[in-house]
């Protein structure tokens, strides 16, 4: 363990220090994609998620240009990459309370771009809850752990953990989650807990344009264990058909046709 | 806003990056405590919740010695201060799960000791709600989104806002509450949501010793409403009687004398 002493007693400090609130409180946002050929895939969703996240936590006079540009260099620079942009704020006011002067700081991360993953996924219940909050839901912010605590119960590289509030199933550890009952696809709420992931809103949008029956609602243990078809949605894997839910099996009839609509790319 | 890129593709860097998980996904957990005259006050209890905090979030082999031997230091070096200890973890590996291979940084912030606060405080509804997750519930950890809202409500020096689980009021932005009915002190249960205080503890402790009625309980809006008085505390504060909530007076009979045996010291 490295142990870092940030001394900001004003006696023995001339100025201020400026202190990464990311790391303090989560107090930030971001995004996770990929960059394939030299392109950052689906990139106005990721930059209106940016947006939208900025306005949710009132990061004031957010803007992205800078973001932008940056993004086409690296794309340049970078034929294929995971990819991944923070944006977290910095001020010198100690405490909880954003001061109106407060600096922000964007972290770009770049990795290896996974494979595709294997072809179907388990799915099975977490133990951790999701966290519920109707003034956090949705934004894919710094406050993860409840999915850092849930992506932990995944034991295999086929398994994907749904995490629940009380009796209601939200989401999984990494994804969103989509259900076929009855030649209906339904796909949980998010207006209280879960982030509302970019493959998701494309899906949503493929049922649209496909005519395809569907609804966000919500959805209990006894509505899930109705289901014949699921699967999960990410930005790095696109559609992942759900072979089982707990052990039961299903049929993916569907999952397979949307994997090749909704690809990642 | 400054930009910074890390670059985590094998192929262009020749060792793996190890990241902040404190920064990324708010992993970690932390104390805020006081230094007076060279001691730093009621440690054991700060250095409990330390060890019971890294138990809950599975920091495995979390050990204390190399902190305390700093604090020790600290303490010779400054005759008073405000201090927070985080813990955040540490991995080259990408994505939620924690990694078996996890290594930890200890960040010790110093600032000034602030002044006790004025006499009392107003409370009033935040608007902001609170985290409501079975699973990181009591715990001081770095997922204070919730917090950081709430907190920047408030606009006066003497105001503390108060933090609600739907019909629930569970804490203040930055400080647990204790409310008088009909001579019984009740204090919000947490199990579902709040952070349990130290010095919520050290009240509590203070109940039993002078054998005041109190109930850790739920409130909800009604009863908050039949309260006759009332304070919140933390660790900087110690007890801050409440003059007020949303507007309706109180009479701090006891809360005043409370105050007098639950000092921040």
């Amino acid at each position: 363990m490295i142990i870092q002493v940030i001394n900001q007693i004003t006696t023995d400090s001339s100025k201020p220090v400026s202190l990464d609130r990311g790391g303090l409180f989560g107090d930030g946002f971001f995004t996770t994609g990929i960059i394939v050929e030299h392109q950052f895939c689906h990139q106005k969703l990721h930059y209106d998620r940016l947006v939208k996240s900025a306005q949710k936590l009132q990061f004031t006079d957010f803007t992205l240009s800078a973001i932008e540009n940056n993004i086409v260099e690296l794309c340049q620079k970078h034929q294929n990459a995971g990819i991944r942009i923070s944006i977290s704020r910095r001020q010198t006011q100690r405490g909880y309370a954003i001061s109106p002067r407060a600096e922000y700081d964007c972290t770009i991360h770049l990795s290896d771009l996974t494979d595709a993953p294997i072809e179907f996924c388990e799915l099975i219940d977490a133990n951790t809850s999701v966290s519920y909050n109707k003034d956090l839901a949705g934004i894919k912010h710094l406050n993860r752990l409840d999915s850092v605590l849930a992506a932990s119960e995944v034991l295999t590289k086929h398994q994907e953990v749904l995490m629940y509030h009380e009796d209601l199933v939200i989401c999984g550890s990494r994804s969103n989650l989509f259900i076929n009952i009855d030649d209906v696809w339904l796909t949980p709420k998010l207006d209280r807990c879960g982030i509302e992931g970019i493959t998701r809103r494309r899906v949503l949008k493929m049922f649209k344009q496909q005519q395809i029956k569907h609804q966000i609602t919500s959805i209990d243990r006894a509505l899930l264990d109705q289901a014949s078809d699921a699967f999960v949605t990410n930005s790095l894997i696109g559609i992942w058909p759900a072979k089982s839910i707990n052990g039961r099996a299903l049929h993916n009839k569907d999952s397979n046709h949307f994997k090749k609509l909704v690809t990642r790319k």
